[in-house]
């Protein structure tokens, strides 16, 4: 809908105070959905990146390895199936899909609700699986921690210069199918060095979901959070 | 921005009636387009997919093959950076790069401005290179005589159920990445089924622009594209 910025002069201001609007109606939903984890001492993670970038390949094998220990909860946004609620259901976990129809991203206003039906006693790490989009999520802060973005080594180097309000709003950078790297010729310097340009910000993570390979910084970042008193 | 079909009552009516004048506007401009495109015998294609699923890598190899002896013209829409005009243009092809800024999507406005400045003539084929977002440039008609949907093995088969309004919007949609398939345990035939069963009216084409393989079928489509008369 940003393309509406494009627009001849009178459709374009009415537009952008709609957006505004919208986007001051989620930043509040935000700010009570922050209070809330905080007071619950829940570390809530957005996850956000390209579709089949590997975030749900992440969260199963992090609920089957640290949700032993730790306990966690997780939120799936898509616009159709509950495919990855079932998928991250096998393994004890409160988990909510929110299916999301054609929208584009999940808000504040959704996660609250989806988090209302969970049980999140004992909970200190809640997941927010976010629709596979790496441009508009960008702009819905939806009370998270930490924002993680995943950026899958197929997708090439390239990508953090090309979709870079994403990158630069991210605290956590992960390179995901690191396993595959070499096959697919991708080279992880010119990667980090963009990601670096973009979002000098954000800790990088290099790991395979599927080998296992790289998972321990993950871990270490999930049991003692930035931030956590 | 269709989020905002969540929001009370009040603020989604009047979210929902700007969007529609917007879609309205573009719909008007993307008829233009398509005029204009068919009245200079051009085939104009939009390709749309996830943010590195292969789309300029396929235009590279097309205008270096197919583009040698059919005229090809290009326009490609990313967020930030002029890489992809700067790749394709090594090829002698008019080539033009949209920057959108914030935009997740590219528009019948921004095609037109676009394509004012290319030197169409001769061009049989004008490719359209969206932005990279299996969501949003759904619902944009840019005035497309076929609308071409991408999607790497990288991302996994379960895409077009999960990213319906897309696939149900394509003519043709692409599995890219092939000769990667194995080592990602990709599965055709599942991917296949799910494209099927979601898309049934669009033609499926394997393929890898980095090997060639499977292309020859994507050269006799843009030779003679459905429809031309």
């Amino acid at each position: 809908m940003d393309a509406a910025l494009k627009s001849p002069p009178k459709a374009a201001t009415r537009t952008i105070e709609v957006r505004m609007s919208l986007l001051e109606g989620n930043d509040r939903q935000a700010a009570r959905n922050r209070r809330r984890f905080r007071e619950a001492g829940i570390c809530a993670l957005n996850l956000v990146s390209s579709p089949g970038a590997g975030k749900t390949a992440l969260l199963e094998r992090t609920l089957s390895e640290f949700g032993r220990t730790t306990r966690c909860a997780a939120v799936v946004g898509d616009l159709a199936t509950d495919n990855d609620a079932r998928r991250l259901g096998r393994f004890g976990a409160p988990v909510r899909q929110i299916t999301t129809g054609s929208a584009c991203h999940l808000d504040a206003g959704m996660v609250a609700r989806a988090v209302e039906s969970l049980d999140l006693a004992g909970v200190r790490v809640l997941f927010i699986e976010n629709v596979g989009n790496l441009v508009c999520p960008a702009s819905f802060d939806l009370g998270e921690s930490l924002r993680v973005v995943l950026l899958s080594c197929a997708e090439g180097e390239d990508k953090p210069l090309k979709y870079p309000p994403i990158f630069k709003s991210a605290h956590v950078v992960i390179l995901t199918k690191m396993d595959v790297a070499g096959v697919l010729g991708f080279d992880r310097g010119a990667a980090a060095e963009n990601i670096r340009r973009i979002a000098p910000q954000a800790r990088l993570i290099e790991l395979s979901a599927r080998t296992g390979e790289g998972i321990a910084p993950w871990y270490e970042l999930l049991g003692s959070p930035p931030g956590r008193a």
